[in-house]
């Protein structure tokens, strides 16, 4: 797989085009899984992961699944073509910081991608454009009974499948939604929402998971519990919340464009204006501006780009994809001002600005 | 006059031709007089000041001043009208606000401005683009012996020209010269420069006069003394400082173009964006980002904006040009929305903005 060409596109997640793609950017379940016959990756020796990643490599492109996965070794890549994968969402920032023999099989299309030696033996993870929950879970559910075809998982009949950490115990899964709040935020319901998501053990992360900031006014929902549960039921309780929130949020949209529509477009061309004009700029504020602009966008204030242009302004601007579409390795202040040359550039690429 | 036709230039103060026109705004000179024969204003029943105003209009109209001056009667204006004229720096606040018979003379370029019954029975005042002092004296000394040819004026031979206010007493004279400072406030140098200039004893103030808020990083430097010196002295120390002030902002401008240039063309083009695209804006904000420009023009980090035109801008944008301009009364929320609108319109004329 040539890591470069992963910037000519925007991969599943940020393609724009699922169900209810306005607010849903992504769905995404991953299964933790390890192998009977290894101690836990943790407790491993050097001999023994290396064991784990040459076997599970070899099983892993041999799979039936169509289109063939391709394998990266992780220590055979640079820090920036790591860093470019977990901007992907195609590995953890563990996987890509730890050491060791360790690496990810991933579908050209990126909707799959198999980690080796994360925390877990095996991480398999399923990601589908908008909200897709079912789509997802069918796709990874088949690739995971090819895979325990080829190996045996750790498994017990009173537990369920056994992992690392005791918090993935059970079903071994984690099924999220990557959802768009703006109107949320700038009505400021955001709080309250979070609180009855709590209530129901659902779990709210930023876009680049655990302790991450809700960057860009992305919010992932998931699942807390893993244990006592079957993978149906857990699916179930986030389907079902996961349309209460777009609703919420179409709510809070509309209300905003009735009630302090100029304030409204006032906010998302003061961000276009700023995406379009700065020389410097953080990664942080360009979140927090496309957001507002992908929120215009959506509401038809700003007619002059698209969505998958501004979901793909989002990932490029992150500093792997900068440095990979720059050619050069950059510091913090370069990557600033690439980061403004090159919004500024691909935003006034759309034509005259006269809306 | 046509009240109207003053929105079509910049008036003198803002024509921005003058010598240091890329710091020195504007250079004005007035004399506080009154008439020997009737009490100062503050004191004057309403027939005395009727009495003052219908004979002095009559004799100002009459000067032998070219171009003749064209008179004014304050009762006879619109609110809009009278903020007009305090905009554009022909009257103050006082006079536009206070009630009873008054009014002012004033030449179509500008350059003169005579009012009647304002805190004093007369206040002459003289205005050249740029630093311009003794130019701006030759014609007020001009004017003032023209004026004394016609009326007798209070004097004491012990303490001069005698004033409503202490503080007036003597010449009677207010020199003062605006200042566009950015790079001193940029620099955080600007309270040093104001505790410099308060020990010789100037005052420095806003854009427009006494309380008012320096908005736009315009500042007004003043004597404050009127008596016990000449009107030479008293413009010679002016006259001896602002150079001292011009060459400590052009130093800031040059520490910044040097030392942080990215971040201040970071600055400007996000100013120059905001305007361009807001839809909402206040004047506040609108003379904070105009400063910007304007010193990005000075320093050609913008290319496609001249000087006059952000001179206009500043004074166009003031809530009585903008009423004027839009041709109707606005409350704060429908200039705000204007505003943005005539920016925005204004500066997207300029062409391609490809810098």
């Amino acid at each position: 797989m040539n890591l470069d060409s992963l910037t000519q596109n925007n991969g599943e997640w940020l393609r724009g085009n699922g169900p209810e793609a306005d607010i849903v950017i992504s769905s995404r379940i991953r299964l933790a899984r390890n192998l009977s016959s290894y101690p836990f990756s943790n407790r491993g020796s050097a001999h023994q992961k290396a064991e784990i990643e040459t076997s599970l490599r070899d099983r892993l492109t041999r799979l039936d699944f169509m289109p063939r996965l391709e394998y990266l070794m992780l220590p055979g890549l640079s820090s920036i073509d790591r860093q470019l994968l977990v901007e992907r969402q195609l590995i953890s920032r563990e996987l890509a910081n730890t050491e060791g023999p360790r690496g990810v099989a991933v579908c050209p299309q990126e909707t799959v991608s198999i980690m080796i030696n994360e925390e877990d033996h095996l991480r398999l993870q399923v990601m589908r454009s908008g909200f897709a929950l079912d789509e997802a879970w069918q796709d990874i559910d088949r690739l995971d009974d090819q895979i325990e075809q080829r190996v045996n998982y750790a498994f017990s009949e009173e537990f369920g499948y056994l992992t690392a950490c005791p918090t993935n115990v059970g079903t071994g899964m984690r099924s999220s939604v990557m959802l768009h709040l703006p109107a949320l935020v700038l009505t400021k319901q955001i709080e309250k929402v979070f609180r009855a998501l709590q209530k129901i053990n659902l779990a709210v992360r930023g876009l680049y998971g655990e302790g991450s900031r809700a960057s860009g006014d992305f919010y992932q929902i998931s699942n807390q519990v893993t244990l006592g549960k079957s993978e149906t039921t857990i699916l179930t309780e986030i389907r079902e919340v996961i349309p209460q929130i777009i609703s919420y949020e179409r709510q809070a949209r509309s209300t905003l464009t009735r009630e302090s529509r100029q304030a409204l477009h006032d906010r998302v061309r003061r961000a276009y204006g700023t995406l379009k004009n700065a020389m410097m700029m953080t990664s942080e504020e360009t979140m927090d501006l496309l957001s507002s602009v992908r929120l215009g966008v959506n509401l038809g204030l700003i007619e002059d780009v698209s969505i998958p242009t501004v979901n793909e302004l989002f990932i490029h601007t992150q500093p792997a994809h900068l440095q990979k579409l720059m050619g050069a390795a950059l510091d913090g202040e370069e990557r600033n001002a690439a980061r403004a040359r090159y919004l500024s550039s691909r935003l006034r690429e759309n034509g005259p600005h006269l809306n």
